[in-house]
C-alpha cells in the first residue's frame, strides 16, 4: 500500500501546494471556524437529502412533489460527487483515502442516483448516506463521546468470539426446531416448509412473535411453548457477554496506571496512592 | 435569578408573614401531622381526579356519566387552582417555584380543563397531574426509597452518553434495514414506503413484533432473520451499560468506610489504604 | 400468637402423644423411608389432581370422560381434606399451622370443589394446588436446590424497593404515553380510551406486542417508535437491578469467613489463607 | 466400560493394524493436511444434505426436482453410512465411539433414510445431521473458539440448578395465571381450555406475544398487565443468573497467575498472596 500509484505528481508526504493543505484543513479537520462549518453543513445535507429519499418513497408524496424530489437528489449527488472529487484532490495518498471506510461510503452515497438511470428503485439505497453521518462525532468534537464508542466497541469486539459460537449453536437448534415444527403442523397454519419454519423458530426464540405463523395443534403449541421456555436461558446469554465485557472494558478505562511499588492495578480514576500498600502512584500516566 | 422581581412587598429570604410560615409548613412540608393529612389527600385527589379523567374516555360510561364527570373535572381543576395560588403565595421566592420542575407540572395540571374550552379533547392531557404523584416519595418519607431512586438517577445518568452513541447507531441501522426491506419487499405486506419500513425495523429489532407489517419473500424473511439475531447482541448492549452502570452505583453507595485522615469516602470494597491520602484505612469500619 | 387459643388440650409444646408424634414425622418430616413415601405420593396426587382440573377444562374431554373427571376431582379433595385434618392433629399448635403460608395454601387447595356446588366453574380453581408443589424442595432434600432458591429469594428481596420506584415510574410513563396515544390515534385502530391505550402502552414497552391494538397514523407510529426505543433502555433497568442483586447475594454466600488478622472479606470458597494480608483463615467458619 | 465386549479380536489399545491408524489419522484427527481435507469435505457433505432435505420440503421445490433431490439424499445417506462403518473399523474400542455423544449423532443422521422407507416424512428427521456440524469447532482447530464455547458451557452449567428453580416457579406461575385468564375471559377470544391459557400465559411472559390469543376483556386486558408487568422483573432473573456465572468463569479464566509455590491458579486479580498456600505471589506475572 505504502508503495500505490501516485496519480498526483507530488511527493505524497510532504510537498503538497498550499491550496491542497488549505482544501484538506477545511475538508478534513473540524478544529478551524470553517472546518467547522463545512462538516455542520455537510451533515445538514446528509439529513436533507436522506429525508428527501425516504419522502420519495411515500406514494402520495411522490404524486405530488415527485420532480422536485428528483430534482433535490440531482442536487444532493452533484454536491457530493465534487466533494469527493475535493476529497481526492485535497489528501497526500488518494488511494489511501479511497480505499478507507470512509472513502468507499462516500463513493457508495453517490452512485446510486447513477445506477437508477439503468435500474430504477436502486436510488433508494442512497440512504447509505447515513453512514457519513458516523463523521458527527468528529465534528462534535465531543471527545467524551469518542471514549464511549470506543468502549462500546472493545466491548463488542471482545465478544465476537463467543457470540459466534453463540450464534453457531442458535442457528443449529432453530434448524432442529423448525424441522420438528414441520413434521409436527403438517404445512398447516404457515408451518409449509422447512425454511419457513426456521423462520418462525428464529421470530420465536428472538421474542419477536409477529404472529403470522403460530402452531395451531396441542403438540405444536406445547413444543413452541418449550422453545419459548428454553428460549429464556438461550436469550440470557448474549446479554451476559456483553455485560462482562463491558464491565471488563469499563474496569480496564480506569486501569492504565499501576502502582510503581506493588504493581497492582484497577485504581479509581481519581486514586493517588496504591489502595494495596499505600505507595504513591505516579499521576502523570493515567490516561 | 437571585435578583427576580419580587411581587410580595417583603424581604424574601427572612420576612415571611406568620400565616405564610404556617402555610409552608403544611403545604411543603411533610414532618407535622396536619402536613402528612395534606400530602395525602392531595395524593388522593390526583389519582380521583386521573381516574375520572380515564373513565371520561371510555364511550360507555360518558354516555351515562358524563355530567358527573364534567362536574368532577371542574371540581379537581378549582381545587388544584386554589392549591397552586396558596403555594405561590406561602413561599418567599414564588419565581422560583413557578419555573421549578414541580411549579411548572403544577400549573400543567391545571391548564388542561381550561384549553379544552377552547379545544374539545384536550381534557385528556389532564392524565399529566400523575407526574405530581413523583411528590409521594416525599410524603412516605421512605429515605430508603428516595436513596433507590438516586441510586437508578445515578446510573441512568452515567448511562446517558453511552446510550446516545448507542441509539445513534441504531437509528442508522434501522434505516438501512428498512429502506433494504422497502426495496427487497417492493411496497407489498405492509412495506408500503421507507419510513413504514423503518418503522417496521424498530418493531423488531426492539423485538415487540406487533405483526402488522411483517415480510412474506423469502428473500425479506431472510433478512428479517438477520436483523432478529444481529438484533440479538444490539439488545444485549443497554442492558450491559446499565448493569454496570448501576453495579458500580451500588458500590460507591455501598462503601461506609472514610478515610480517617482525610474523610475522603468511596473506597473499593478491599481497599487497605486511602487511594487519596495513602493513609491506612481502619478496617473495623467497613461494612 | 405464643397465647393463641389450644384446642387440643396438651401442653402444645411437649406432651404430644405418641401417634401424634408418629403421625407429624411421616406427614412433616422427609427424613424417613416412611415420610419420603408419604411426599412423594402427596406430589403425584397433586399433579394427577391439578392434570384433572386441567382436562376437564377442555371441552372435548369434558364430553367424554366429564363424569370420570368429576369423581376423580371429589376423590382428590376428600383425600387431602382428611390429609388437612390429619395435619391439624399432628401439630402441637394446629393455628400456627393453619395460618402458615403452607397451612392456607392446603386449605385453599381443598375448598374450590365445596365451593364449586353453589358457583359452577370455581372448581377450576384448584389449579392453586400447585403451590404445594413448592414442597418439592423438602422431599426432594436437595440442600444445594434450597440454597439456591434462597440465593434467588435474597436477591429479589434486595431488588424490591428499587423495582418498586421503578415499576411507579414505568406506571406513570405508561399512562401518559396511553393517553398521549389515545389522543392521536383518535379512538381508531384499536385505541378506544385511555384505559385500553394504558394497556397498549404496556404491551408495548414490555415488547410482548400481541398486534391486537397497533398504531395506524404516521403521529401515531412516530410515537410508538419513541415508546419503544425508550423502552429499550427501561427493560435495562430491572435485568440490571436484579444482576447485581444476584451478583451481591453471590459474593456474599462465598463471604461468610473473615481474616483474622486483616479482616478483609470476599474470599474464595476453597480459599485457606487471606489474599490481602496472607494471614491464615479460619476454614471451621466458613459455611 | 473398561471391561466391555471387543468384537474385533485385537488388544483395542496397542495392536491397531497400520491400516486402521492410517484410517483414523485421516477421520478423526485434524492435524495432517488429508485429516484436514477430510473434515472440510465432511462438513461441506452435511451442509449440502441438509440443503438438500431443507429444499425437498418446499411444495415447488419438491414438484420440480423431487426426483433429484431423492437421488441427493440416498448418495449422502449411503456415503454417511460408508463413513459410519469406517469409523468403526478405525477405532480400537468401537463401541465406545458408538455410545459416545457423536457416535450416536453419527447414526441417527444415517437412519432417518432407511425408516423414511416405512414412515414417509421421516427423512426430514435429517437436519440432525447439523449435530455433526459441531465437530467444526474441532477441524478449524480454533483453540480460542473452544476455550469461549468451554466457557459458555461452564457458566451454563453453574447456572443449571438456579434455573430449574426458577423454571420450577415460572411453570407454577403460568399455570396459575393461565387458569385464572380462562375463568375470566371464560372461553372467549381464544382462551377455550386451560392448556390453552397456559399457553398464552407462556406466550406472555415470555414476552414473544403472537397476538393469536390475547385478552378482550376489560378484567383480563388488567391481569395480562399484571403478567406483562410482573413479568418484567422474572425475565430479568435468568439474565442476571447467567451474567453472573459468566462473569464467574471469565474472571477465573482471566487470571493468567499461578502461585510460585503450589502452582495453584484462579487467583483474584488483585490477589498479592496465594489464596492456598498463602505464599505471595509474584506480581509481575498478573496479566
Amino acid at each position: 500500500m505504502a508503495a500505490s500509484p501516485d496519480h498526483h505528481h507530488h511527493d505524497p508526504q510532504n510537498r503538497l501546494r498550499p491550496w491542497q493543505v488549505r482544501l484538506h484543513e477545511i475538508i478534513f479537520e473540524a478544529d478551524t471556524p470553517i472546518g467547522k462549518l463545512f462538516d455542520g453543513l455537510l451533515i445538514l445535507c446528509i439529513l436533507l437529502s436522506v429525508a428527501a429519499v425516504m419522502a420519495d418513497s411515500v406514494e402520495s408524496v411522490r404524486a405530488e412533489y415527485g420532480a422536485l424530489l428528483y430534482t433535490i437528489e440531482w442536487g444532493f449527488t452533484l454536491l457530493f460527487l465534487v466533494e469527493y472529487i475535493l476529497r481526492l484532490l485535497s489528501v497526500g495518498r488518494p488511494l489511501w483515502y479511497a480505499t478507507s471506510f470512509f472513502g468507499i461510503v462516500d463513493l457508495l452515497a453517490i452512485l446510486p442516483t447513477f445506477i437508477s438511470l439503468l435500474f430504477p428503485g436502486s436510488q433508494y439505497l442512497l440512504v447509505i448516506r447515513l453512514l457519513r453521518m458516523l463523521r458527527i462525532f468528529r465534528v462534535l468534537k465531543l471527545v467524551q463521546y469518542m471514549r464511549e464508542a470506543r468502549l462500546l466497541m472493545r466491548a463488542m469486539k471482545a465478544s465476537v468470539r463467543k457470540i459466534e459460537v453463540f450464534l453457531l449453536v442458535v442457528l443449529i437448534l432453530v434448524t432442529l426446531f423448525g424441522s420438528l415444527m414441520y413434521l409436527v403442523e403438517g404445512g398447516e397454519s404457515g408451518f409449509t416448509s422447512i425454511p419457513k419454519s426456521v423462520y418462525w423458530a428464529i421470530v420465536t426464540l428472538t421474542t419477536v412473535g409477529y404472529g403470522d405463523i403460530s402452531p395451531q395443534t396441542n403438540l405444536g403449541q406445547g413444543i413452541a411453548s418449550l422453545v419459548m421456555i428454553c428460549g429464556y436461558a438461550i436469550i440470557a446469554v448474549p446479554t451476559g457477554i456483553v455485560t462482562v465485557e463491558l464491565s471488563h472494558a469499563y474496569r480496564n478505562k480506569n486501569n492504565t496506571q499501576s502502582c510503581p511499588q506493588c504493581t497492582a492495578e484497577g485504581h479509581d480514576d481519581d486514586a493517588v496512592f496504591c489502595r494495596l500498600c499505600g505507595a504513591e502512584l505516579n499521576p502523570q500516566s493515567s490516561a
